[in-house]
C-alpha cells in the first residue's frame, strides 16, 4: 500500500491540464490539489473543464512555483516552450518531483536553442521521459516528457533503429487537432479542417530534433530522419506511418520478434496483427504498433497509433510520476480505450 | 466490502456488448465470466472489441441461457427486439438477476405488440430501469433498461411533468450513429452521414411510446407528446431539445428549483448552467441538462445531453445492476467524461 | 440576349463574398469589377478565396460607396449587420441595384430597433427578397437579402400557413458552422464542434423576428411561432425540422397538393417524396422540403434542406439580382449540388 | 461552335456515374444519353442520385455494349475492374469513343495479370490518359483512365523524375472515402472512420504499379519507389505528400522553375506558393502543387491535392473526351471548387 501523494499542475487551464485531471482521478495515490491559471485565477476549474463537473470542486490559482511547491510532492508544468524554463528551476528543491510537459528540457541545449530559435536562460539536465527507452526515469526528481509526435514516432522504429539495421527513415504523421491547443486558430477553424487534411512544416518542424536525438541514441550511424506532420478531421491522436529502409530484408516473424522482445515488459506497447488505429486507443495510454515488409524497396512500414493528449502528454506524464515515486507504472492509467 | 459477482452478457459482440465489458472493467466487484455471439464463438473477443486488448483474455461462446444462468449471478441481455423475449424467461430462475437492454420489456404488452407489429410470446412484468424515476429498481431480479432516445427526453421533461404544469411536449433529438449499431448501412456510410444531419421517422419512431409512458405515468393527463429523431455526424451522444409548452409562465428561479429538487438524490443527473454538450457526457454515464424560458409563447426549452452508449445504453444497465445487487449506484461508474 | 452588367462586392473576404464571386464565375450576363475589403485592400483575391485561383485576377480594394456604384450596376453589400445601414444609402442613387445581405433592412425599423438592440440609423423600405413570397422584387431597386435560417424556416412552413390551417409551429433549425463566417471562434474551434452539436439562443435568436413577420404576412392570427438553432458538425447547410400544429388533420396528399401548388412555377423548391438531406442541395440554391403527417397529435413536420451559403444567402442574392435586372430567375444559378 | 455529341455511361450508379452526369450538365456540346445500371434499370436516374434532381428525367438502362454504342458518340465505362475487359472491345467499332475508367487498360497485359492476379481476356493498347503527360489522347478513339491515387501522385513527382533527379520516391496518401464506392462497409462504417485515419495496404496496393509505370516512363533508371493508402474522415479528395529523395539538392527556386516549366500549359495543374489543401479543389478538376526543400536530408516534399472524384476519376475522363472530340481541354470543367 502506497502514500499518497499531493499533486499540483502549473498550467491546468489547457487539453493538457485538463487530462492530467482526468486521468488522475483515477489514481489510487494522488491527489490535485492545486492547478494554477494567471487568467483563469479564482474561476471553477468545471467551468473550463466541463466534463469534471461532479468530480472536481476547486478554483483555479494564481501561485508562485514556491507556495505550489510547498503544497505538492509532485509539480507537473504544463506551460509553452520558453515559458517552462523560467518555472522549473524554482520547483526543483530536492524534495518536489518535477515532471516538465513543455520542449525546454528536451535537447541538448545547444541544440535546443537552435530549433527553437531562442537562449535557453535555464539549462538543467533532465532525463527524456520516454519510459520505454529510459528505464532510468525511476526515482529521478525531474523529468522532461517527450512530444507528441515524437513518443509515436520513436516507439514506431526503436526496435529496428537499436537492432542496426536502419539506413533512413521518413515519419509522416497525422494528428489530431487537438494537440494545437484550446485557442481557436486558423487552423481550427471548423470549416477549415473539416473534410480537410492540413501538411504543414513539411520539412521544419521542431519535434524532429527530438526524433533524431532518440534514434540516433539507439544507433549513432543513423543520421538520415526526416519527419512531416499533417493534421486531420480528428481531436484526438497521432497516426504515424514510419517508412524505414533497411540495410537488408527482414522477413515478418523476425520483425515480429524484434518489436516483440523489444517491448516484452513495456505494458503500453501493444504490437498487433494488422494495422493499428486511433480508434483503439483514444483516452489511453497505449500504442499500438503493427507493420508490414516491402521486400521491392528494402521498406518496412511501421504504423503507430496513440492517443496525443495520453501517450503523448498527460498519461506518458503520470507514467512517469509513477516510476519516479515508487508506483507501478501502470497505477492510474490502466484503462481501455473509448471506442467507438 | 461486497461480494464479488460473476457476470453474463448475451449478445457480446455488438457496441453495447463492447461498452459493457469497457466499463464492468472498471467495476470493483463484477467479473465479465461470459459473453456471447452465434456468430463469433470461438474467436477472441478483442479481435472484435480491439480497445479491449491487453484487458480481456477471452473468447466468444456460443451459450444457452441455461449454461450462462449457471455461470453468472447477473445477465445482461443484449440482443435485438424479438429476439430477447425467447431467452429472458429461460434466465429467470430465481437466482440470476437479468437486465434487458432490448424493447421486449418495456412498454405493456399490449402497446408492444402494436408499436413493434408482433406478438409477444412471453410477456413478463418488468420495472422501467430508469432509476432517476423509478427507485423500486433496487432488489429487484428483472429491470427492463430504458431506450437511449427515451432517456435523454424523459429526464428533460420529468421535473415539469411531475410538476403538472406541461400542456405538450416535442422532442426533437439529434443522435450519434452508434445507436444504430455495428452493422455497416446505407445511413451510416461516411459519405451519407458526414457533413450531413438525417431525420427519419419523423412520427413514427417506436421510442415515442417509452417517453409517452413514463411522462404519462408521472401526468396522466399529458398526452400531447411527440417525438422527432435524427442523427447527426458523431459516434456517440443524444442531444434532446425539448420545446416544453406549460400551463403557466415560469421564472428561470423557478425552473431551477423544480429540476435541482427533482434530481437531488440523483448522481448521474447535472443540472447546469447554459446549454449542454454531447462533449461534457461522452464515455460516462451523466445526464446533463439546461434551459431556457420562452415567455412570449409558454415554452420552455429544456436540453438534455448523454452518451447513448453509456447513460442511454450500457452505463445504466450496470447503474440497474448496483441497485439490484445492493452496490452503490455509482459503483464502477464514477468517471469523468473523456474531453476535447 | 441580355446585355452584360457590372457587379460589386462590399465585403468579399467572408463567405458570403466568396461564394457570390464563385457563383457570379458561372454567371453568363454579369462581370465581378469590384470586391471591397478594408483588411486585405491590395491583396490578391484568390489568396484568400483560394479555391478561385485561376478564375480571378483582382485585388480587393478599399472603395468608398460612392467609387463603387461609379463602376457598377449591381452592388452587393456583405457586411455585418448595424455596418450596412451607413452604406446602403450612399449606393441608392436611383441607377444603382442594390442587394444588401445584411440583417439591416429585413425588419420594421421598429422591430429591427428592438430585436438587434441599436438605433437605426437610416430606415428605408426594402422588399424582402425571399423571392418564392415576395415576387414584387423584379424590377425592385433595392432588395432586402433574407436571412439563412429564416429562408429555410418560412420555405417550410409557407404554404400551410398560407392556407390558414396553422395553430402554432416551433422551428428546430441545425445549420453548418460556416454561417457563423470566417473568422475563428469557440464554437467553431474543431475540438469543440466535431462529433458534437450545438444548441444555442435556445429562445432568443434574433432570425425569430423574420420568420415570424413573414409567417404573419401570410397568416396575421398566427402568433405561436418558436424557433430555436443548432449547429452541427457540417461545414455547409440548414436542416429545418418544423413541428406545425395545424387545426385539423390533412392527409398526405392533401398536403403534398398544398406544397406543390404553392411552389408550382418556384423553379429552386424542390417537393420530394421521402426526407430532405443536406447532400442533395450542398453549394446548389435549392431548397428540398419534405414532410409527414402526425395524426395523433394534430401535427405535421415539414423538414427543408438548404445550402446555407446558397440559398441562404449568396445564391438567393444573386437570385434576387436576377429578377431585378429582368433576367431568368435561374441564370447563372442553375447547377446541380456537390455530391456525394 | 462544336457539334454536339451523344453521351452514354456503362455503370451510371455509382460515384464515379453521378460525377460524370453532374459534370456533362455543364458541358455545351456533350448530352447524356444514355446510363446503364443492371440493378436499378427502370428506376429514376435522380432517385439515385438524389442531387441531380430537376436536371435529369431519364431512367437507368440494362443496355448491350452494341445498343449503348448505336445511340453515342462516346461512352464512358465505370465498372469494376475485371467486368470493363468484356465490354470495351465491343464498343470499339471505329465510331464510337471510349474512354474506360477502370484498371483494365492502364497497365500492359503482363505486369496487370500480376498485379491484378487475373487474367485478362481481351488486351488492348490504350493511351493513360493522364493528359498532361500523355497529349496523344488527342484525337485517340480509345483512353484508358488513370486511377485516383496515381493521378495524384505522378503529377506530384513528374516533373522532378522527368529532370532525371530522383533517386527515390515515397508517396504517402491520404484519400476521401467515396473512392470506396457507393457501397457500405467496414471501412467506411462512419463510427470506423470518423476522427480516425486507417492506413491499409502499406506495402501491396495495386495503384503502385501505375505510379511506377509512369514515372518509370519519364525516366527509365528510376525503379525505387513506395505507395502507402490511407483514408481519412473525408468524402472527396486526395492529399498526396510525396517524399522525393533526389541526387543533389535544389533551391526553392530551381524547384518552382522545374514545376512551372513543366506544367506551363496544363491549365488543371495550379503551382501553389505554399501547402495544397483539398479545401481548394472539391468538386473541381484541378490539381494543386506545392513543396519545400529538406537540404539535410537531400528530400524534396512535395504535396498534391486532387478531388478523387473529378481529376482523380470523371473529370479527368471528361478532360480526355475533349481532347478525343477535339474540343478545348477545359470544356465543361472550368469551374471553381466549392469553398468552404
Amino acid at each position: 500500500m502506497n502514500d499518497t501523494i499531493n499533486v499540483g499542475i502549473i498550467g491546468g487551464s489547457g487539453y493538457t491540464g485538463g487530462e492530467l485531471m482526468r486521468l488522475l482521478l483515477n489514481h489510487p495515490y494522488a491527489n490535485v490539489v492545486a492547478a494554477t491559471s494567471r487568467r483563469l485565477a479564482g474561476k471553477d476549474i468545471c467551468d473550463t473543464h466541463t466534463h469534471l463537473r461532479g468530480f472536481l470542486d476547486m478554483k483555479f490559482e494564481d501561485l508562485s512555483p514556491d507556495k505550489i511547491k510547498d503544497r505538492c510532492d509532485v509539480v507537473f508544468v504544463a506551460v509553452p516552450h520558453g515559458t517552462s524554463m523560467n518555472i522549473v528551476p524554482q520547483l526543483l528543491d530536492g524534495n518536489t518531483k518535477v515532471i516538465d510537459l513543455s520542449a525546454d528540457y528536451r535537447l541538448k541545449t545547444d541544440v535546443f536553442e537552435q530549433v527553437y530559435n531562442m537562449r535557453h536562460t535555464n539549462p538543467i539536465d533532465a532525463v527524456f521521459g520516454l519510459v520505454e527507452l529510459h528505464p532510468e526515469v525511476t526515482g529521478e526528481m525531474f523529468i522532461s516528457n517527450p512530444g507528441c509526435y515524437p513518443t509515436g514516432a520513436i516507439l514506431s522504429a526503436a526496435p529496428l533503429v537499436a537492432a542496426g539495421t536502419v539506413k533512413s527513415a521518413i515519419f509522416d504523421s497525422k494528428s489530431g487537432i487537438s494537440g494545437a491547443g484550446v485557442n481557436p486558430s486558423i487552423t481550427s477553424h471548423y470549416p477549415n479542417l473539416a473534410e480537410n487534411i492540413q501538411a504543414y512544416k513539411l520539412t521544419t518542424h521542431r519535434h524532429r530534433a527530438e526524433i533524431f536525438q532518440e534514434l540516433n541514441y539507439l544507433d549513432n550511424e543513423l543520421t538520415n530522419i526526416s519527419f512531416t506532420p499533417h493534421v486531420i478531421p480528428s481531436v484526438r491522436g497521432i497516426l504515424t506511418t514510419a517508412h524505414i529502409f533497411i540495410k537488408s530484408i527482414v522477413s515478418m516473424d523476425e520483425l515480429r520478434s524484434i518489436y516483440t522482445d523489444f517491448y516484452k515488459d513495456k505494458p503500453f506497447v501493444r504490437i498487433i496483427d494488422g494495422i493499428p488505429s486511433l480508434n483503439a486507443v483514444r483516452g489511453s495510454n497505449f500504442c499500438d504498433i503493427g507493420f508490414e515488409v516491402d521486400e521491392l524497396n528494402n521498406r518496412v512500414v511501421v504504423v503507430s497509433a496513440i492517443d496525443n493528449l495520453v501517450k503523448g502528454a498527460s498519461g506518458q506524464a503520470i507514467q512517469n510520476m509513477n516510476l519516479m515515486c515508487g508506483f507501478d507504472e501502470t497505477e492510474g492509467l490502466w484503462m481501455a480505450a473509448v471506442a467507438p
